[in-house]
């Protein structure tokens, strides 16, 4: 078993996991046995717990990645003469945009910049122009550029124009506070590779009760179908389709961790830390970060590349990585950036290490650290 | 680590994996990083190696389970007008036309009874009763029962026609032959939890090149599109969204155990073994098999229940269980049976020992084994 020298993941999932999590995958599991069928249920209890969705919500896994999930719940919950406004500022809105059109489901987009949170009065805007609009699907935190939208607001507002919400909080749950206790959220979306620290291969989405019990037979797709999956694993503790099992199992794991190291709110002070640490380090080294930052939230930090000709993001990217550390590579805002995650079972030791090596390679390939001030254009 | 007392699963995925496939997931990987992406290009070429398809096939994995793969081919190669004949013996079969419902593709069912392999005659006799048919979706060995339909037939007919072939060949590929060369099949589905030993977690699909360039755009779902997850590999070399990393890893390992063991030969031979190990120990007790020996894969078989009242196979699972061997739970067939699969990393002398825990656990539960002779039905 080779682990020692295996380099810290600083990528916002699949992310580095704690050894008793991956340890946890070393069982075989029979998908229909007993066993098995608790996993599956306490996995579904607690994660609804973590959101406060006791009441009124029930958590249904999907196989595939978390990006299953998100089509599943917008299939699934969304009829097919629905509307959804989808405000855009970064590219997991724009995965949004592109599942709806695929579902050939009307989809109003409400473009903003890479670096603008959305705001209430804006979305408030978009429903007024455009009284078709049945849903909003809201990305809660933008991994593009790491940014932070205000889901409470966003849900008051849909609760108070009755219009449905699904929240893709892939790279939130868990980290950040969501309180499904407000009522204004219909479904909430994330997967067991991100905050909770599991490793990737399954998605779950949260969702309300009454909402999902009215939408049998709605779903285009049979494998992405969110009412049969929640209907067969009511009646048979078990899932419709091979679950990943070990994936099933190291989730587990993980949320026994989450539990252990206080929740949500230990969770999340812990990777608050851990972002202070890498940008106040990078910051000394003379780094800008790409965000202000009131909408930086501590998962994944994007900084501006410094404006040396010498610079290059590939060789950077290698000689940080020969140093122990996986960056997030490819840019995905339209400023020349580059990002590095803050989440995974990793402490400020990590980060403190990371922003080290950083700085030696930075300084060994001879990069002048002097930002660029680009402007950043609209998204859309 | 709790391995040792581990039952072991005579199901047909998951399965029993070999520990150094379980401790290949002990590792965590960046999914954009180059060593996880020459992961999955070996898996790809590996795979399509396995079925002789180098000339003129592409392998494209997909996160999920394999129901996931098998959708994803349909509506990624069957047009929207298209029509699909769909020869029925089983309950995969079965997915197959529910499938196409969903995807609102015209679909023609051949049916079939549960213990009756398909015969290229009755095909051709579907074809020409039916113009509209463009495609074939054909299940290789129907799990339900463990049948084995005859695929090379079927391919050289589909040929013949010039009809889209697409086969399931889940619980097929890697332990029977298949050979690509033949040039009758477009598209060819199976997973990693299967004969391949590896842990469930993703699909993959064999597709010929020529095929599956006509379809872009075609898809209705994001998720499950086969084309844009090709290009987007090919232009990347990574997964178009959050690949199951420890699963791909494990898929690696039980891949390098596999060419190891001599391939598909001598995978079919060690399975072809355990099953005629499984049946003559359980004709020694007085069970008998559904199937004719004919129609029988060596991969899963089902057994008459015993007709007897104090029969129950609850009680019969939990004691076997007990005993260190899960069985598939659960009856597909319309007969009262039951299944006991022969696949994964055991040999002969799992096979031996769970026929000794099957015979102690009848003689204990007082059960007469002496099989009923019900008629089986056409399952359509
Ligand atoms: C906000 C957000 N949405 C969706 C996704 C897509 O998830 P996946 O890559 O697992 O499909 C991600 C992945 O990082 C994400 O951060
Ligand atoms: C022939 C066949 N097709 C499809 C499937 C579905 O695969 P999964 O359960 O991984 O979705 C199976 C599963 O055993 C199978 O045996």
């Amino acid at each position: 078993m080779i682990l020692g020298n295996d380099p810290i993941l600083l990528t916002p999932g699949p992310l580095t996991t704690s050894p008793t999590t991956r340890e946890a995958m070393l069982r075989d599991w029979g998908s229909w046995d007993g066993a098995f069928n608790q996993i599956t249920q306490s996995l579904c209890t607690d994660l609804v717990d973590i959101v406060h969705g006791q009441k009124d919500y029930v958590c249904v896994p999907l196989q595939g990645s978390g990006t299953f999930a998100v089509e599943a719940a917008l299939g699934t919950l969304v009829p097919r003469d629905g509307c959804v406004l989808v405000p855009n500022n970064g590219a997991y809105c724009a995965r949004i945009v592109r599942i709806l059109q695929r579902l050939a489901i009307a989809c109003v987009e409400l473009p903003l910049r890479e670096d603008e949170p959305v705001t209430a009065t804006a979305l408030e805007q978009a429903l007024a122009r455009e009284p078709r609009i049945t849903h909003v699907a809201q990305v809660h935190l933008e991994t593009s550029a790491g940014l932070l939208n205000p889901l409470d607001d966003i849900a008051a507002l849909c609760k108070r124009h009755r219009k449905g919400l699904i929240v893709d909080a892939m790279s939130s749950f868990g980290a950040l506070p969501i309180d499904l206790r407000t009522g204004g959220i219909d479904a909430l979306v994330s997967a067991s590779g991100k905050c909770l620290e599991g490793v990737p291969g399954m998605g779950f989405v949260i969702v309300k009760r009454s909402v999902l019990d009215a939408c049998e037979g709605r779903s285009p797709s049979l494998a992405l179908d969110l009412y049969d999956q929640h209907a067969y694993l009511k009646k048979t503790a078990q899932w419709r389709f091979t679950p990943p099992t070990h994936v099933a199992a190291a989730l587990r794991s993980a949320l026994d961790r989450f539990v252990a190291e206080g929740g949500q709110r230990a969770r999340g002070a812990r990777y608050a830390r851990n972002c202070a640490t890498l940008i106040d380090g990078m910051h000394a080294l003379g780094f800008r970060t790409f965000l202000r930052a009131e909408a930086q939230a501590p998962v994944i930090v994007t900084f501006h590349a410094p404006d040396d000709p010498k610079w290059n993001f590939a060789d950077f990217y290698a000689a940080v990585r020969e140093a122990g550390y996986v960056l997030y590579p490819g840019k995905l805002t339209q400023a020349d950036t580059f990002r590095v995650g803050c989440i995974g079972a990793i402490d400020v030791n990590e980060m403190h290490n990371a922003v080290a090596a950083i700085g030696r390679t930075v300084e060994r390939l001879g990069i002048a650290v002097q930002p660029r001030t680009t402007r950043v254009k609209a998204s859309a």
